[in-house]
């Protein structure tokens, strides 16, 4: 399944809870808007030109083609929570409480405050295989950053879990739906829908 | 938001455990294959004819557009999902958990024998305005199911819950979930993944 996914060694600290927006290009910002409003088989390279005011050819000199468009999202995408979830991890020291009480605070944030990244999430399996399979690695890094602290909680005796892989899925699942209803114009805020998934995500593993 | 959603006075009994698969004509049939593999966007009504061998005017004698073929999908598939929670609830009687136990088996159930159905969830934003509102009224239905059954509980002391809307929305995510990470190949069986399912949605809610 590829390279191990990690922080590299002399990768500066982030600030996990900070919500500015994630920096893409012109051509990566007009391909989102498109593949968010006409799905990605519903969009052409041309009309991601159209919409950037470049050439086709101007287009195809940075991205190979319109996958690759949709992979350089993903990268960028998934490499941000990726990097947020490590930073995040980090903060909470030793304690797997604060460990998973942060992780899942900066998964929330994300998911509250990106929903138009997040859902390029249902367009992963229009990709190559071999696209498809580098992406499910970022993905599984994620995944590696929980099933860690759920672990050490296990092991340390904070948690009462008996199946770690199957808590992890069912609180990045619940994490990951959050797109489906969540609407920044509601009541609810990113950061008081993150206190109530921590509460939650807390109850899962049977904190002490 | 539309009508209230629940099960006819005179409804059948169905039986809820049963995974049989859901009954399409061969046009939904083509339409659903043809959604998964190109997406909404890059699916025309012309190769959904191609598909099922039918004319483009025969296909149109049956449904309206493309959105309609959308539409009937969606329809069939929370009709499907609506009546299985409802019959479950109904076998868990007056108690608060067995009621929640059934109703998150079923969903669980549904979403590992049926992810291609589940997954067309992700096409719901590219339906027209009125359709999308008409689609989540009866997608609600399914949450109030479960919401009911959680207030029920934490008034009787059954559960330990101090938001139940926002613990409805929990278990809800983490099912749906599954579908992104579910393989039929994989090793767990839906009875097992339902079983865990079952579990978790028991601590979240905190049974006593």
């Amino acid at each position: 399944m590829g390279e191990p996914v990690g922080p590299a060694q002399d990768e500066p600290q982030i600030d996990w809870r900070r919500l500015e927006e994630v920096q893409l290009t012109p051509i990566l910002s007009a391909s989102l808007d498109a593949f968010y409003e006409l799905g990605y088989h519903g969009t052409t390279v041309r009309e991601v030109a159209r919409r950037v005011g470049v050439t086709v050819p101007a287009l195809y000199y940075h991205h190979e083609n319109k996958e690759g468009l949709l992979i350089a999202l993903l990268e960028l995408s998934t490499a941000d929570v990726l990097a947020r979830a490590h930073a995040a991890d980090a903060d909470g020291g030793d304690d797997p409480v604060q460990r998973l009480a942060n992780v899942v605070e900066a998964i929330v944030l994300r998911m509250t405050t990106r929903p138009r990244l997040a859902s390029l999430e249902g367009e992963v399996r229009y990709l190559s295989a071999e696209n498809r399979q580098r992406y499910r690695a970022v993905r599984k890094g994620i995944e590696e950053v929980v099933l860690q602290i759920v672990e050490a909680g296990a092991e340390s005796g904070a948690f009462d879990v008996d199946d770690p892989a199957e808590i992890t899925r069912a609180i990045l699942g619940m994490c990951q739906s959050i797109p489906r209803w969540y609407h920044a114009e509601g009541t609810l805020s990113p950061q008081e829908v993150a206190r109530k998934y921590v509460a939650i995500a807390m109850k899962i593993v049977g904190a002490k």
